[in-house]
């Protein structure tokens, strides 16, 4: 298990009417998490694509909004990977307001595809990044 | 339960690097199918914020995408409205493609509270509008 | 000169903590109206990128902002192309609300390019379409 | 004339289809710049609007477009105030990549109002903290 921490400023055109974070732009802060995780052990999503030919599509994302996070706050983004990518590579998160309250859950579970749109297992570069931690 | 179905045109605003709608932005789609379904049976979701003092905040969300949404497509959104609401009322959705393929589902479940944040039940006429479908 | 008109809703997720259309979402909005401006006279953008490999990346936009567009709102967008293309195509947009008042002006210009970045003139398929009207 | 520099890392969900950073998302880099000027000057954008009551709608943008921002860059917004304040007050933005080179010049102007929708003048606690560099 690999867990990464990174923050996110809740920006004004990221809230909407209610004054809170909107509901959909969740999935740009896990979005972030995901991608500073894998940064975080070297692997460098953008070279996944443009230099490894490897992309990681969302296939299932589940959440639950447990209470709202507010225009400006530091959110705090706890990313695990709870264990070795296969076929799939699941991402776990926890975000917590600057109270270390938590503000929201999150499961994505990601596929792997090269760029002709087929079905891939988890490349060797990423399994033996991650290896260490499980 | 009620069905009821509008459409939406993926703007390249929308879609991604990856050439496809993105993954956070089917969250937007979601919320027109829920707005447009109950418009279609007399419930102004404007409305019951700016009248009825009443807020809809989503607690759950979860999502499988099956196959990518292309950019200038123009969905179907199948909104069911599955059971009689009370302390939550859950939204499950279908997107289709223009030949009719499955793009994604999703089961959305949203809480009821006033503009103090307090948890309400379903209001009366909401449940009046729905009754007929159940 | 050519000027087309279509509607746009606004979303819950496009407002922001001001209770409004948040001014960065205005752009999708413009990019809509160009869409479906060009549409009504029989070019698909989407075509132009997938079969002719033109794209039309925005150079230019300045826009005034004259009243706030509301949450779930109709608006009108009205979209005008003042002048024949040539190394560049201008759009002219005013955005109106439900009560025909003016929202928003802008004005877009976009540059040709193909898929290797290269400028290009406006291609001849799009020059015939709009000499009619000029 | 006050200057500040922010950075901040384009993300997945804010390219499209070209591959870049979409022309509408540059508005909410814009206005992360602005904010964070305003913060390092103690200037708390939250606190104007839910201490003082003062909100800044943006009046006029104008924006060139000189190069695109690539997936994963870590943006520089440069932003400057160019004078002091009075019935709008002014911010110029340059966006430079990673390189240094310019990719982005604009102009966003806002002016003051309450919550009532009145328009105010510049508020003293915002002159004070601006005087200094004028």
């Amino acid at each position: 298990m690999y867990t990464f921490s990174t923050k996110i400023r809740v920006r004004y055109g990221e809230t909407d009417k209610m004054g809170y974070l909107y509901y959909g732009n969740y999935a740009q802060y896990l979005e972030v998490g995901r991608v500073e995780t894998m940064r975080s052990i070297g692997l460098i999503y953008a070279d996944m694509e443009n230099v490894h030919n490897v992309f990681l599509p969302v296939a299932f994302y589940e959440t639950k909004y447990v209470r709202p996070a507010k225009y400006d706050e530091l959110l705090r983004i706890e990313t695990t990977i709870p264990e070795m990518p296969d076929r799939f590579i699941k991402f776990h998160t926890k975000i917590f307001n600057e109270s270390e309250e938590l503000v929201n859950i999150a499961k994505v579970t990601l596929a792997f595809i090269n760029g002709q749109a087929e079905r891939l297992r988890s490349p060797d570069f990423m399994n033996e990044a991650l290896k260490p931690y499980f």
